[in-house]
């Protein structure tokens, strides 16, 4: 193991999931070294086609998801694909008997059943509702209250995520999990069955962020409120120029430093005053939005972006500007491009386009592998087994 | 270290963090058993006082976040409370050394000026974007496109999500990627700076899921469309009880389900003869979405929730219903009622709550520690380094 191939380059993971959760887990750990073959039934995977599509028709969102792993397909509905799975999973070295997968109900993919090949089996069973039912973010994200809780205070009727939150939030849950059982492991002997559900990730993180508490104790009955954040000062504001920003004034200095920026501190003192409030204080904040939005709005809307952004920028505050998702991919100012992350990768058949590395910049250097890359299925067992064996030898200190 | 104390029970984690990231970060791996040591200025770091509050005026967000912890004050303007951390980091032991921060260019607190202290530390550095300069949640999601893709078609504006997806992610990417920089130190020795920043954690998220390839190789401008589900078919129906569930129809096993509970078997073949398309490919669905919701509505319209849950259930369709955030936290239908994980717990000054453990279930048992647990600056010190000895010996295999 050198910095050269990352952290986990002695995990060899076993990939049989689909979708988000799963694969965006094994993605992680991959991007930090670690050796993913990701194994496809015939005829592919439920997400094989899930759009956006390429130009030659593949899946960008599955090509997107299984980065930086090997992948193979296997007849999982024999015995002999059965078997091959067996074998790549109950390889000898510490660094091998990893899986994760999304599959509930199947006898012989089952904890118990695989533990026959290596009794210190570490499994990570992503599951919908932890009552082993089916679920997806969307299905599970209703439930939360979140949609009931965002956009325009005037609509009516729920408003979705578009970013599938509990899946992303699962797959690193997973991943966090599996390298404390790893390290578990190496130091008692014992395997794991890992299991996390969506409705668990969901509940706990809204627990997490105070909502459980404030329903369950206070009683408290959230509004929708547009695009204001809950408890402190944020809101979006049009400029002169027809673009738009987002502004979080979150601690006592970038209000006092907006209220410089803007020139409006005589008009919050005649505000605190009327309420017999502090707006240093970032409740007080909160419960006037409104009038503290009108009294900044002109200063907004009578600058042009540069003006803007030179300014809010020399005060240290908080603010972005909204963009569509096509500048956010392409544009000179937009996220891609000023990330030191992203490689500009020529995909045959679909075009050039940048891919990120992984997102924590550390020491070691793990190689980008833009795309999945497929892999025979009998040459990559003789191998896989073959790579146990070494980095065991010299890893474990 | 044993299974009651979990996995990451010999490591010793300092939290100079606040708001979301750094605190989920050491949140998951207290979960996971790791010594979390949150340390806070005089007066409280700038996230004590967020809201939603308790009825004795505490705040349940920084509670929700910094459960599992064990919190101290240090006056941080002060060489005295700077050695007193610079003494915990230095703590000897392969599972000190360890700490996570959101602070960006307070000189003290560098990377490379607490490396004297330990020359293998490992510092988990949170930053909003990757030039070091100020961002939050809110700032970084404006520039990701996705408020322009929320909410209803009609819509003109962008809707901000509720939910700190960002900021959650990139806590749970530090504690992945600071268990493989600790399994990394435990083979070769080394320390690590960690550095990830929200705008790294979106712009990577987004091109995993296929955003940035479609616009930058394919060029495509998505809209805005309610809550339908890209390139799927995943619907909300009213039903004819006024509730609303929300409908996803992924793969063709579900698709064909759905036709036959709904009994739309014949109406969905002359929308494929009149499409020259099958249904059964997701994409043609998500093309022929408003049709096939037109076809599907009368069936959830004149029905109540129990006989929908019954038959959706039946045909191992994926399916929730909108509910609200109370609902959610308190109803014998909610999320938390259903779940495992959550333990009720009195809080003195502030209520009865639930209060989760870890999302993930494996076979070790992490005690629940409800709330922060306050602890005396100089009693902690002591302690921290002794604790810091025994597991060393013992653990390394």
């Amino acid at each position: 193991m050198s910095d050269n191939d990352g952290p986990l380059s002695d995990l060899h993971i076993l990939d049989l999931s689909s979708f988000v959760a799963g694969p965006s887990c094994t993605l992680t750990l991959g991007q930090l070294g670690a050796d993913v073959l990701r194994i496809d039934p015939v005829g592919g995977a439920p997400d094989a086609g899930r759009h956006p599509l390429g130009g030659d028709g593949s899946s960008l969102y599955w090509a997107g998801l299984n980065k930086q792993k090997r992948c193979t397909t296997l007849d999982l509905a024999s015995e002999d694909g059965r078997d091959t799975v067996r074998r790549l999973l109950g390889a000898p070295g510490p660094g091998h008997g990893i899986v994760v997968t999304n599959a509930v109900g199947r006898g012989w993919l089952s904890y118990e059943s695989l533990r026959s090949v290596r009794d210190d089996l570490i499994m990570v069973r992503l599951e919908g509702r932890s009552d082993g039912t089916t679920a997806v973010d969307y299905t599970v994200n209703c439930e939360t209250g979140l949609p009931e809780l965002t956009g325009p205070s005037a609509w009516q009727g729920p408003v979705n995520s578009v970013l599938p939150s509990w899946d992303l939030l699962a797959g690193l849950q997973a991943a966090t999990s599996l390298l404390a059982a790893v390290r578990r492991r190496e130091r008692s002997g014992g395997g794991a069955l890992l299991q996390l559900s969506l409705t668990d990730v969901a509940a706990s993180t809204m627990a997490h962020l105070g909502y459980v508490a404030d329903a369950a104790a206070n009683g408290t009955r959230r509004q929708r409120d547009g695009n204001s954040i809950y408890g402190s000062y944020g809101q979006d504001f049009p400029l002169g120029d027809g673009s738009r920003i987002m502004l979080v004034a979150l601690t006592s200095r970038h209000w006092r430093n907006l209220l410089a920026v803007t020139g409006c501190e005589q008009t919050a003192a005649r505000l605190e005053a009327a309420a017999g409030a502090s707006l240093a204080d970032e409740g007080v904040r909160y419960r006037l939005r409104s009038d503290v939005t009108r009294m900044l709005s002109p200063w907004f809307s009578t600058r042009g972006l540069d003006e803007v952004a030179g300014k809010l920028d020399a005060a240290g505050l908080p603010w972005g500007v909204y963009r569509t998702a096509n500048d956010m991919a392409t544009s000179p100012h937009g996220l891609v491009a000023r990330s030191e992350i992203f490689t500009e990768v020529e995909h045959p058949g679909v075009g050039r386009y940048p891919v990120p590395g992984a997102a924590v910049r550390a020491p070691w250097r793990v190689p980008l592998r833009p795309r999945p890359e497929p892999a025979h299925a009998a040459v990559v067992a003789e191998e896989w087994v073959a790579r146990g064996a070494a980095p065991a030898e010299q890893g474990v200190a």
